[in-house]
């Protein structure tokens, strides 16, 4: 995998009807490729953490594309870069992009091809001669995935300027750097950072092009999907206790076994989410039994439920009955339960009235307009919490994604980037 | 809990009403306490692993009050010790006794107890002039907890027969000692140790005073119980294989989820023991998820049920339901199920005859009968595998054993002294 050629393995499936309008597959997988050659990994993957030279590297990569493109490029105090293409009218602008940083030995699609997409639609712009109205500008967050901080979305944050600097200066990495050593390391300062706020009068949108992490778009046979919403984790740990006691000698009716009591507890949470929400999902993905031992009865299990939903009443109601089945649970068992919220944060819808224009730009390039929630956060959750926000999701190959094994065909790539150029002009008029 | 007055302890609370029939609870407490502090730990425990020095030095110390008892003492080749008093007529002998090694830091009760009443129905005899019809022997097995080479055992099976000493020689305890370097160190050789098979028609019965190591008799509020079995246990590994995925962006609808999977088996396993037998059991104690991330669905889940009852017609029932509980799961659930059975062994049911027998004394010295399984093997597990047994328990505080805090009330072991000689004596006739 040493010689990762990842624009030849692009174009091995390609389908050339796709380069139609001035947008160029082969342009899409060169940049593609080029990208992924900054910081691969000797297993095939990326890695371009946060604040590191190599996601720096990237985006002066991207800045290069921008300035052959004729945009007006600046990056702000966050690192933020922002490729500009005036309108013919002094009015807000759309954005588009993403970011193009990774999580250690993560893929080659999550991030970048945000930015390329994005890209590609001035390109056309330019092979054709269309003139947006509107001001159309390609962006690159800084630091969406957060490797480096375990944190994430610090570009997006600090241009709506909602950026936690009291959180950020306490924050070290793993090689005990401070988050200002950080910043300098990359030509950043603190106060620039702050400073990187913009003024949200001057943009009227933001739509992102993401791969979907999910398998849904694969088994529906759809190059893309419409994201109906971005759904809010919330994380619940609970401590179901017991009482320990000899496998053998302690009597059926006279247990309180908290691993039984836990089980029910899980069995019935796998039910909650259809009744409440078709998008919400609750999880139990961490568990960890007291002491574990093969002939002694659970003395305590504490395990994790994670529970999303993209509109906030029904992922609250869910958490509601989530905690209200723990009480009843443990009641029946004669155990006790105690809970604990680790992290809430609250959905993103999109507008009804963006998802309709996505639908019909689908349908202009004869797609299917199939919508779908996304599980998991991005740039756009960020910013929609104070602008209007849109996205696409691109179909992922087996849903994996934070891994080498990453991919996605050119051919739905390039099938989302006719929609959302369709998308960026519908919105001209 | 340095200066451990074991004896004094034990005297605090005893009502010297129990003092009669020439058994004295004083004799029982002093004896109970010099034992204790062989092996003394800091932590006020036992440490007397099997085959140590600490084990041969309590057994010494028996001897000694064997010889004082005018027993005839004879110590086999696998150091187990046998004090005969010879009866009226050349019968077979009623033995009774248990063993002195313990687990590291265990407690003072579990074993040197049943050698302790054995001899003490020695002494009342003494004191009273009875001579029993039938030879009657004070028993000590060695290495009954196994500690040193995770076995246990060691000395009843030596002296019924059933010793693998193929797989023995194999053995190595923490410090790379072999069994026959081990043998050595404490005076005793292999070839001995095969050769202390006892003649088995010389022995009639065995009966062992043990404490419960549950808490059975404690919520009755009796001093001790009748055994009606050794449970055997069953030890079978499952493991349920899913499908892991991202928490958020994978729907209720299309997982599967190990986890969910595992729990409504725990859920099921928990019911089958009551619809098989009163006094099977089956637990679930030990679980591992994996990946086991907060935001990750869990792929696969291992986990041990671990599965008794003292009928091997029961038992073998139990399982074969809860094999069959785990495929239907795994099919409801759509996801792999493997079994591995990693231990069986059979229980040992107690004749009936015996179980009345000891009624009967109960009856005699006041005390409901009241009958209990033991859900832990013991010595007497061993040896009824070739010669009928019986067993009494004793109430154990808390159900605790295996521990410094392992308590068992004078008051109650004098009573359980009382019904083993009037068992023992009412087997003369």
């Amino acid at each position: 995998m040493k010689q990762l050629n990842l624009e030849k393995q692009l174009m091995n499936n390609y389908d050339s009807k796709h380069d139609y309008d001035g947008i160029s597959g082969k342009r899409l997988a060169y940049r593609l490729g080029e990208i992924s050659n900054i910081g691969l990994t000797k297993e095939g993957g990326s890695n371009r953490p946060g604040f590191s030279h190599e996601e720096k590297q990237a985006k002066e990569l991207v800045i290069g594309w921008m300035n052959e493109a004729g945009l007006d490029v600046r990056m702000d105090g966050a690192g933020n870069v922002f490729g500009r293409l005036e309108g013919k009218k002094d009015l807000p602008a759309i954005i588009s992009g993403s970011h193009v940083d990774s999580v250690p030995n993560g893929g080659h699609f999550d991030g970048p091809l945000g930015v390329l997409t994005a890209l590609e639609v001035v390109e056309a712009w330019n092979e054709t001669g269309y003139r947006p109205e509107k001001p159309f500008e390609v962006v690159i967050f800084t630091d969406e995935e957060g490797a480096r901080f375990n944190g994430g979305f610090g570009g997006s944050e600090a241009m709506i300027g909602i950026a936690d600097m009291e959180k950020k200066l306490t924050l070290q990495d793993s090689a005990g750097l401070s988050f200002e050593e950080v910043l300098q390391d990359v030509g950043l300062t603190v106060g620039e950072y702050v400073a990187s706020k913009r003024n949200l009068d001057e943009i009227e949108m933001f739509i992102e092009v993401h791969i979907e992490q999910g398998k849904r778009l694969e088994k529906e046979k759809l190059p893309c999907g419409i994201v109906t919403g971005i759904a809010g984790p919330c994380w619940l740990e609970f401590t179901f206790t017991g009482e320990a006691g000899h496998a053998g000698n302690t009597p059926m009716y006279d247990r309180k076994d908290a691993l039984v009591a836990a089980s029910e507890f899980i069995q019935a949470v796998s039910k909650l989410p259809k009744q409440i929400s078709d998008s919400a999902v609750a999880t139990i993905g961490k568990i960890q039994v007291e002491p574990n031992g093969v002939n002694v009865i659970p003395g305590s299990v504490t395990l994790y439920v994670d529970i999303r939903d993209i509109y906030k009443q029904t992922r609250d109601d869910l958490i509601k009955s989530v905690l209200h089945t723990g009480t009843s649970v443990a009641e029946k068992h004669g155990v006790t339960v105690e809970s604990i919220e680790k992290m809430r944060v609250d959905p993103v819808p999109i507008e009804e009235a963006k998802q309709e224009l996505l639908e019909k730009s689908c349908h202009a390039k004869g797609i299917n307009a199939y919508k779908l929630p996304s599980g998991a956060g991005h740039d756009a959750m960020v910013v929609g919490e104070k602008l209007p926000i849109a996205m696409l999701f691109v179909q992922s190959k087996d849903g994996v994604s934070h891994s080498p094994s990453e991919w996605s065909e050119l051919n739905d790539c390039m099938e989302t980037v006719h929609v959302l150029k369709h998308f960026v002009e519908s919105l001209q008029a």
